[in-house]
């Protein structure tokens, strides 16, 4: 079960691989999922965050995206993409950067406090589009969707370079989901407030263009939005281990791996250590019913990516040390120098660790990081 | 408890800070420490990953260092450091680039297989220090303490272009500890099973040049280190909660912060939304009596860092945004673009996201990081 000498011989620490069938497929499958819902699709590029997926996307007919921060907005922007929402709640300390942003550019922010809504007026020199951000149950940030009236207020400020796009609600409580039954159940109560929120906007004689919801476990699960305009998933792209667990995807549509050299065997306690710690992984974590998991191993050939091997796994991480509990069968099998891959528990945390993929032909697909990102501005 | 208007007015984005007296006074106690001691000091860098910093450590005494990477070995070579310690177990797939590193740089490998150091000898064309890596307890890599038999064949095995420099452990389970008195105790046991282990050696005529112990909750709180030669730690340089928390180290010893912007306040529920999420903290947690702490407010002046302040903590994290549980006198005094400063769990996993730290005082200080030294690989 170790990752074979003639696939990526060259690499000699841990690196992110991706199997672009499996990343093909999950594009398509989603893309085709909100044609047949009848749901515009703006996927969220912080997963992957590179030029050559989005291409991907773009074949696939998506010509609107989202991101996460105004950096990886232009990063696509110069990739030639046109409809872009950042969907955070606008950092007002990024205004001026926004307004050095290409004006031919459809932008969009969100926003959730009157007070953002003000300055965005008074500082904008372009105008963008402005989804309200609404809390449906998450609790994390936006307005209560229980709350018509001061929405209503929000929405008639939104003028001068401000334009209404839509409601944006991310029903990131699906994460803490039991399973699948529960994830549908609240795809469907999101839906049902967000409609109603939509309908006490109508007896105001407020017109909402776009209701937009989020998130990788509902729309992969759901099959209908009722009265739902968009969504934006982002993890289906690889998905991981979180989302296998949740029951969201099969193990065959994990798509990203981290490919780690094995520098220590330890038989007695059955145990393996990788160069594969916090820097490589995150320390995102799963609580399984044995102990803790931080990834799980999977088989790869030059091909793609193999089957998932629940048996060997990251029970420890310290900063650049992976702790890997496997079967006896493997323990006798490995010599140090060899390699194992592994699907990480959160892929885009993951992945946000470095600057490009492999994959398993030898190939290279550049992507920018949160690293990178920011590195600009200390170099300003 | 604001980061003022004039501190940093340039960033706008989570940024990292540090506070360079408390950095100066940290080294120095512990270089003092080291000193009345009667043990060597060879600090880790993995922490801060400054060459600037690294120079402060230069000029309270140290001449010889530890770090975890061939390439953090390559960095701090290239800024004059003339003995270096790469504290990981070798990692065979990088010994060509061990092999191009300067001869004129005492470099020591870890090893604890005897494959890895067969094939050292094999394949390096440069002389290299060898320290055996002891389990004294933690479990995590290492021969364990207790087969002197096995040890004694290993050290035995070095010779060629590999020297004996002697036993490294590292209590990893002073993190576990539940309190100073505990940490005490696992320095005091592992100090004693590490000198059990040299006379077993003498026993056998194997001279043990050097015995090294790791970790800064022991280094810190310990005053004596019997028969043990050399000291290793790193985190000290900076702390965080997580050595605040196991009673290491008082708040006012605390260097390390960052400042991230405020993006929404919801008083109804208690709690800010910053811009500083999992992939500009790390995921890194601490479970304390009433709830999850990913990081807690801390005051600043252009002068440099005040109080640590408990009840401003951040309670999740999402990739990008962190939640922040704040007292209502907080609440009612800031606003959206305000700036609050956090004190991370885990300093270490935190600095390695950014290419540099800002001083309060409008400074930089450049550093390097995991990602960047990574990228070199992609790019060769």
């Amino acid at each position: 079960m170790m990752v074979p000498f003639h696939v990526l011989p060259d690499i000699t620490g841990p690196t992110p691989v991706i199997d672009v069938d499996r990343v093909q497929d999950n594009i398509r499958g989603m893309a085709d999922k909100a044609r047949a819902a009848g749901v515009a699709f703006r996927p969220h590029f912080k997963t992957h965050q590179s030029r050559d997926i989005g291409r991907q996307f773009r074949e696939a007919g998506v010509d609107a995206i989202t991101v996460s921060s105004v950096a990886m907005a232009e990063t696509f922007a110069a990739d030639g993409w046109r409809d872009i929402l950042i969907a955070f709640p606008f950092n007002l300390r990024e205004l001026d950067r926004v307004n050095r942003m290409d004006p031919e550019i459809r932008l969009h922010l969100l926003v959730d406090h009157e007070h953002t809504i003000e300055a965005l007026k008074t500082g904008l020199t372009r105008s963008v589009g402005c989804y309200l951000k609404i809390d449906s149950g998450y609790g994390r940030s936006g307005v209560r969707w229980d709350r018509p009236e001061r929405i209503a207020r929000m929405v008639l400020a939104l003028n001068g370079p401000l334009s209404f796009t839509g409601f944006l609600t991310h029903a990131g409580h699906a994460y803490q989901a039991a399973d699948s039954v529960e994830i549908l159940r609240i795809v469907e109560k999101t839906c049902r407030r967000m409609s109603s929120l939509r309908a006490c906007m109508t007896a105001r004689d407020i017109r909402v263009p776009v209701v937009s919801i989020g998130n990788t476990p509902g729309c992969t699960l759901a099959r209908r939005f009722p009265d739902v305009d968009e969504i934006r998933p982002g993890n289906f792209v690889f998905f991981d281990l979180m989302q296998w667990r949740l029951g969201v995807c099969e193990a065959k549509r994990l798509a990203f791996a981290l490919v780690c050299p094995i520098c220590g065997i330890y038989p007695e306690r059955g145990e393996l250590v990788v160069m594969g710690g916090a820097v490589h992984f995150s320390k995102e974590k799963l609580d399984l019913p044995d102990g803790p998991c931080y990834g799980m191993g999977i088989g790869m050939t030059t091909g793609g990516f193999g089957e998932l091997q629940p048996d060997i796994r990251l029970v420890a991480l310290s900063q650049e040390h992976g702790v890997v509990r496997a079967p006896e069968s493997l323990l006798e099998t490995v010599s140090i120098g060899d390699r194992l891959a592994f699907v990480p528990v959160h892929s885009c945390l993951t992945a946000d660790l470095y600057p490009a993929y492999r994959t398993p032909d030898g190939g290279t697909v550049p992507r920018v990081n949160s690293v990178d990102l920011r590195g600009a501005a200390f170099r300003e």
